[in-house]
């Protein structure tokens, strides 16, 4: 009979195998539920359930193993968790704030309620439904589109409300014809869609919020983020922000957490577009975006997110030096085992080298380096490098150039 | 079947927990050879095997799966450890460096003998034995010790040749009666013993070193310790120490590094005495006075101990703060769960708490906090207050005051 442990995590991926080494350090045990025994976190993790947080029967055995529970994804079902809310058993980040980070749609209606700038968007087929989109003919579906298009201009985008991750799940349209395909495809396949705007992004930014079910809220420094193909490639702090935006990331960030009542830890993706700061997306759990902290913050987003969901005193969130870079460690194509190329990696001063021990293939993130320093072209040369050498495709020219007006 | 990990470790106490997390974030799995489950890094280590370090068959089954075989403790037999080594399985550090570190007479006579600063001391009832005491009549050892303090004056320390940590196994003794007492002792439980001049110490330090089997090396700068009837209390980085003896220890402890063909991290612990600097005792492995590194340095002892054993490139050993301090938590008498107070530790600024997850006990190591900063005064009185709110009893008057000539 093993004892109960502080943390349990649903999912066993890399965002649970880094949240178990900080849990770790805090003498803490975490069980995680994991889809099989091959999962980043499961061979590090002091307890495991194989199972599907899908399944009740699998969150009912990670919940008798823990205290609180928690999550490394959000490919949950709201119903099961509220029913063990109702339960009396403790989920941190609780349904009410999921139900946000979760569902695209009702994120978009809840932060536009509570007056905070998002893109122009609307619910498709949904009318009837609040925050709700339910998937109606493609007929029906593209003519919505087309009519948010006269207001709107095109190109617009189109988003599955749920299920997306990593650029998956976002289809930029230029026409009707091309808004029709995505139409037919989702109303096939049953996926509720959302259309926005197109913005005319000038950079992409996240800002990591961590807060007590008190209310104590801690936030990291905006950090500029550069996706390829949707897949966040390389995360610079401060990169090109001016501390005007970075300000005013962090303070919408933190209204964000306190108004969907958050314990834990929150990722708020914003676009910076001209003048305008607009959210684009929220994950309530630790982020690719945060990797970062491990090394460049005083606390760690693992070790935050720890601390919060057991309603203990958040650590300082300042960064330890003027320039991180953090890049992705993505697989090869072909593919090969990125721990076999570490003597080269580690060749390169300070380069953290991180890697989560996942079977490579192709574009799948396998593990980030972060370096620290003084000078941004530098530590970000030298985060690329240590990426290179583990596999990673480099990208033609990478994202972030030149500066901000 | 279990794929064999990259790196085995004999022992599986809060040093190997330690490793373990370092080793997590390289993407590497570790195997421990535990007492028991209880042990503090079974709860994390990949794979685990219940045993003695002294039973050949259980050493064999901790070799089966891994590639190279490491420690964080020498209670061992140098005799297993050479025979897996002629079998052609790796072990790192090898027997010819743990020969130096299980064994105070050896590393006494191997030290002097390549020229290195050590106190004045003598073997006893050793003649004819070169590097191995044996324990002779209990008047015999005596007339040994009052030839010794004849030549180097009362009062000498005598010393356990092996089995002694935190303060076990040394007994100061100030005229032959005391010796006398000691040496019934020694003679009855067939401890050997050695006799050392006592060393009027104005600091203890100690230095870090990483090597690699090919020759690489770092260190880390040397650091000032307190010790409490033989246990470590505190690290302070840099304490009292002038930038002079910071420099001088770190040389001689990489030439004790070369001279012993380190492949792993070697801890030299060091007196200064006037204008002597002294080689104290050796451990082949991650030191107390190294747990600073975690966040102190950009590269941990704990990391790079994984990659020397590995044959990896080694990471930088610099510094991260002026000032740095790291403080034993240490079980109260009556002993509470520390991690019952994690609230109180956690509250302080800046705190970096390690707990280890062992059964709390009086004077237990149970966990260290560090506090990193720029004022030296600030960092120790939040360390202190930080495992004082563990439970950790504080001295009364910290042994670290003042300042050196």
């Amino acid at each position: 009979m093993t004892a109960r442990l502080p943390v349990g995590i649903v999912g066993a991926g890399q965002l649970a195998r880094m949240t178990c080494e900080a849990a770790s350090a805090l003498g803490l045990g975490v069980a995680v539920l994991a889809q099989g025994p091959d999962d980043a976190a499961a061979a590090i993790a002091p307890d495991l359930v194989i199972g599907s947080p899908k399944v009740a029967a699998d969150l009912d055995a990670l919940a008798a193993r823990c205290e609180v529970i928690t999550f490394d994804h959000e490919h949950v079902d709201l119903r099961l968790l509220a029913d063990l809310e109702q339960r009396g058993r403790v989920v941190r980040p609780g349904t009410r704030t999921l139900d946000m980070a979760v569902d695209k749609g009702r994120m978009r209606l809840g932060l536009a309620a509570a007056g905070l700038p998002v893109p122009a968007f609307a619910l498709l087929s949904a009318a009837g439904t609040p925050g709700r989109a339910t998937p109606g003919t493609p007929a029906a579906l593209t003519r919505e589109v087309a009519s948010f298009a006269a207001d709107h201009g095109w190109p617009v985008v189109l988003k599955a409300a749920r299920g997306g991750y990593d650029g998956k799940g976002v289809w930029p349209v230029h026409d009707a014809e091309e808004a029709a395909r995505v139409c037919a495809a989702a109303a096939a396949s049953g996926t509720p869609l959302l259309v926005e705007e197109s913005v005319a992004i000038d950079a992409e930014l996240a800002v990591l919020v961590a807060r007590r079910p008190g209310g104590q809220t801690a936030s990291w420094p905006a950090v500029e983020t550069a996706q390829v193909d949707g897949m966040c490639r390389e995360v610079l702090v401060p990169g090109r922000l001016p501390q005007a935006v970075v300000d005013r990331a962090g303070e919408l960030a933190r209204e964000v957490a306190g108004r969907c009542e958050l314990a834990g830890v929150l990722a708020v993706e914003l676009f910076l577009a001209g003048d305008r700061l607009l959210v684009n997306e929220l994950a309530a759990r630790p982020h690719n975006s945060g990797h970062w902290t491990i090394e460049g913050s005083v606390t760690s987003q693992f070790e935050n997110h720890v601390r919060a969901v057991l309603d203990l005193p958040l650590g300082d969130t300042s960064p330890v030096a003027a320039a991180i870079a953090s890049v992705n460690v993505l697989g090869a194509d072909p593919p090969s085992e990125p721990a076999r190329h570490l003597a080269a990696a580690l060749a390169i001063q300070g380069a953290h080298v991180h890697l989560y021990g996942k079977v490579p293939r192709p574009g799948r993130k396998l593990g980030h380096v972060t370096v620290c320093g003084d000078d941004p072209a530098d530590v970000r040369a030298r985060a690329w490098a240590a990426a290179a050498a583990l596999g990673t495709p480099v990208p033609d020219r990478l994202a972030l150039v030149g500066t901000l007006r």
